[in-house]
């Protein structure tokens, strides 16, 4: 159960960095729906390490095969399992980390809860788990643009660099991820400059979702904020994540942040598409903050297995910023979540067939 | 099940603002543990109106009844519900809002969700609903305490006012609940001022938890982080959470922010006690990003029901800046977090008795 | 989650036999059914002691308040609390048992499990709890028959009179719930025999829910027939479950049991209108196996909690045969299986309002 | 979550029996348990078609792939994905029954649940989904033997040969799976009579779990008995279940089946080991009416998609009888149900390590 996410629309994925592959089942797509595979590969691509200088260049094709549930192009509604097979896999490269706990990683807090670990590139902690939400993510996607809802995602701040615009159609464009050209240029060279000095650096990720009808979400434990909250969080080395004007509105006052509808529409959004925890049509705007990458080249002090410690200089193939690859996990996660509540709220008060 | 939290240490809340009254079922409370009942009355004082003159004059006594689980002042390890009866409630207050959607409120929201709605005071999203996790929460931090969990909390931010030190002793001697008493003394003129021009004003409150042991969480789908941001999230009027370091991280290096562990301790906690979504002996932090509150005495344009704008001002009695009272909830779902992953590390690695 | 009932129509009871009350929380409904109250509290009569000479003494009025989720009588689509005072408990009748494990009781395993209990007459483990199921399944009843399904019950064996026929007009006539007037009399003969001896017998009940359209259910590990099995082997004192055919079939062919659909029906319904967990549109009958009332008033040897035996003779007011109770917690139990598997259908392919 | 079963050992399978395999995750294996990997393919041969004359011949290897969750020959405690490909699919066999319901089968209610269906050979519905089943069972027998918990279990009944004895050393020397030798070879000739007339024959399959501590289950709605429900009536073509005197004791008193307990031991288990929901400390006993497998050669009626009927002869391969292939499953079912319970009793009680 610690590995699914979803209550109708629910995802599990498995599998370690360093194992035979790493995969997912999503059970709860509703059937009759056309799939095309090549969207779901297109999604992963987004996702694979070694696409620009910017990012790891750990080599994996990341091939999904699918298993089940898809017959003929079309959704079965029965669980669809997804697989990519790890291949690149350098194993050897982690024997010198066999009882060292690597700072900023889950090494030292893995082996407390299990007493044993895959001590090969992170286990189920390595960024390699998000392959199988983006591929059910891709899923997602397909499910709600038959109800209308797109998703979008960007980079917007990379240190001091922050994104001015929100031009959606350049994310793709840049290495970056990022929807604002001109910002685009400076986050790569602060990313440059950080993977030059050995080091790494933050960053934040946002991401829109556009035509939510109102009325998804509840209005308690459930919040869509909530669900979007366990969502965002749940991806590695997120540690923030806010809704709307977010943390901004602890300066604020009422009369500036309470979202007036004119009649026709919201003329702010605040509340960032979600009033009392259920969306109200304005656009969902999720924002997450990205730690800067716990892999560095400088060298570190680290505490070892037995007690003690040491010190490292972590060799491996690594992100400098995750930010670019973020983006398109928390699209997915943003995906999962509106799908899930979408069917929520399709048993609350949809009409039989 | 949009209304409970938690997997083992399961919460259930019921009752609108107006109605008989609200409650909790709290399902999974360890048997055996002595409770002293004042204990769960004291919590929910905490969390009532009319404390001070910085909240709403509301006057609930919201005194609590134990109808399960209970036996000879010893949990049985069976539900425990508790019931909280309304008594203040001047239904006659909103018969004016009728058919009338008031801005930033989830009035639209629920009825776009429903298509029905208890029009008096917000209905299940109405404040009120927290007095059940407060409730459950006194028990939640009963059982935590059995081994060496403790939670504390404050209002470190209302607008420009930041606490610069976290004294925890000194929350319950000012009415903002900040732990620097300095800046409550100017947070507490922010507020005074907001309710005086009929405003209300936002601000941060943060929770720690010390003495939670390494190995508490899940390393993807449930991490401690994604829990929390559920847990935090799901109350009213929040609209962002961080761990440790949060958002700062965004403009910093991974040389900066790995925490390093020098053989004895972490000699920093960027992490927010918790390292790939799972508790690494450090303080567990967490930080939400409370709104202004949406009630407010100033003239405001509001959506009617049947189509085309009104202009209100709430009358009522309400809130000026929630944080006060937003403290003993986030303490609450802290408590309710860590309970629920503390016995599913107890199902995962505990040894029977 | 332990005392919890469904996926979307969740239903979680509370409260022990002798304690302040018992009562349940209702989670699902949905939004907009009108609901008239007596309903509620005439299937509540029909479960209460009391009601003949063949059922137990205790005298409970059973008076059902409702604390949330109805206004102005009108689901919200909000949790439905309910809650049942206990009155004419008589805790000292059972002081003699504190240290006491009555046999074929749940005692001695309650204790085991919990290392503590409430010995007053069974605590949660009393038939008292399924009053809450009582209230849920009345709503349930009401939220399925506004999409035309019906659910019907009574005692079709007792001992080794058995019904011949199944005329549910017949079942309130008589004190036994029996669908056949003649074998009703027989059936009553036999447990006043049994009350006669202080003794207790065993019995079978069925119900039956007609209209249930084909789709419902799904095809693996929450197969109709599994939900139903878990609904009915959740019932206090039932030791069996059998859907359709059931155990005949053990000593049958496919050639007969293959129910064949004609182009307007099916001639036969061994599957007891489930094929491969889905509903097929026939009626789905289920028959539950009720063991003899565990209370009886013959000597018995008792285990008691030190260890060690003595002898009882339980005094107390209990039910000869309990069957007659059973029949409206398993239509309570059936209605809300069936409440909530058609959520899930409409979940799964509801149209959008 | 339809495909999921357990709360805490969690096990979702996934595949169709003419896709390209069918598999299963395990979520919730507690780490540190040595796994050796040929005892999985072991109970998959038991299950495996192709074992005698008196199944099926369709051929599988049924050859189970580990994917994660195992390192070094240790369970992790992170999801264990396993994978079966399916290799001899013959699905050009099912080409005439492309628009066709067969009598008996999950066909018609599949398509009235999905509006679509992969018509070759039953997909989800298909024997072939229990393959994940064991497989997983398998894991949970070996987690359920470190607390010295064994499970067996075997063919009791094929229409009127009963099995007079419980040798459980037998089971495996006969191709019933009967533990009565004698009984054994009485039902070989039912079961080969049924072939040789097109037809097939019920049975009913008994599972026992020795070892199993008073104390695990729950007293309400998840009690031991019901989650045995659920998970036996999740096995295809069951369609009842019983727990220890199951439907015998309709016929009985009160002062017969109140099992005794002397102060060592219970003189009779008609409680099946689960009193009030709870273990006893007795044997867990379990019987499921199989019902005759739907799939015959006989000539019969079937219902035409397009409405109208036809009439079919099923060709294919299929068992005359299934129960001897339902023992392992019954067994697996039985032990998934007892790892989530251990595990849940563990949450409760158990002791930090």
């Amino acid at each position: 159960m610690s590995s699914s996410f979803g209550r109708l629309f629910v995802v599990t994925t498995f599998g370690e960095s360093h194992g035979a592959g790493v995969g997912v089942v999503l059970d709860g797509m509703p059937p009759g729906i056309a799939v095309e595979e090549g969207a779901i590969q297109r999604e992963l691509d987004r996702r694979r390490p070694g696409q620009s200088a910017l990012t790891t260049q750990r080599q994996e094709g990341d091939r999904v095969e699918i298993l089940s549930g898809i017959f003929e192009g079309v959704t079965l509604g029965t669980p669809i399992a997804m697989l990519v097979r790890n291949t690149d896999a350098r194993s050897k490269d982690y024997d010198a980390l066999r009882d060292v706990f690597r700072p900023g990683h889950a090494d030292y807090s893995t082996f407390a809860k299990y007493g044993v670990r895959d001590h090969r590139g992170g286990g189920r902690s390595s960024g390699r788990e998000t392959i199988g939400r983006v591929a059910a993510g891709a899923l997602a996607k397909i499910a709600l643009a038959t109800v209308g809802v797109r998703i979008v995602g960007g980079t917007v701040q990379v240190k001091d660099a922050k994104a001015a615009r929100r031009d959606w159609d350049e994310v793709e464009k840049n290495p970056v991820r990022c929807p604002d050209a001109e910002a685009a240029a400076r986050m790569a060279d602060v990313i440059q400059k950080a993977r030059d000095d050995k080091d790494s650096v933050g960053g934040v990720v946002e991401v829109v979702a556009s035509g939510v009808p109102a009325g998804w979400g509840d209005p308690t434990m459930s919040k869509l904020d909530a669900l979007l909250g366990l969502a965002m969080l749940s991806i590695p080395a997120t540690k923030g994540v806010e809704i709307g004007g977010g943390f901004d509105m602890a300066e604020l006052h009422g009369s500036q942040t309470n979202d007036v509808y004119d009649g026709e529409r919201f003329l702010t959004n605040f509340s960032g598409g979600i009033a009392g925890g259920i969306s109200n049509g304005a656009d969902v705007v999720v924002r997450v903050a990205v730690r800067p990458a716990t892999s560095i080249g400088k060298t570190q002090t680290a505490a070892k297995q037995g007690g003690g410690t040491t010190t490292i200089e972590i060799q491996g193939r690594h992100d400098p910023c995750i930010c670019p690859r973020v983006v398109p996990v928390a699209e997915s996660m943003m995906a999962l979540t509106l799908a899930d509540v979408w069917l929520r709220q399709r048993a609350l008060r949809g009409r039989e067939r």
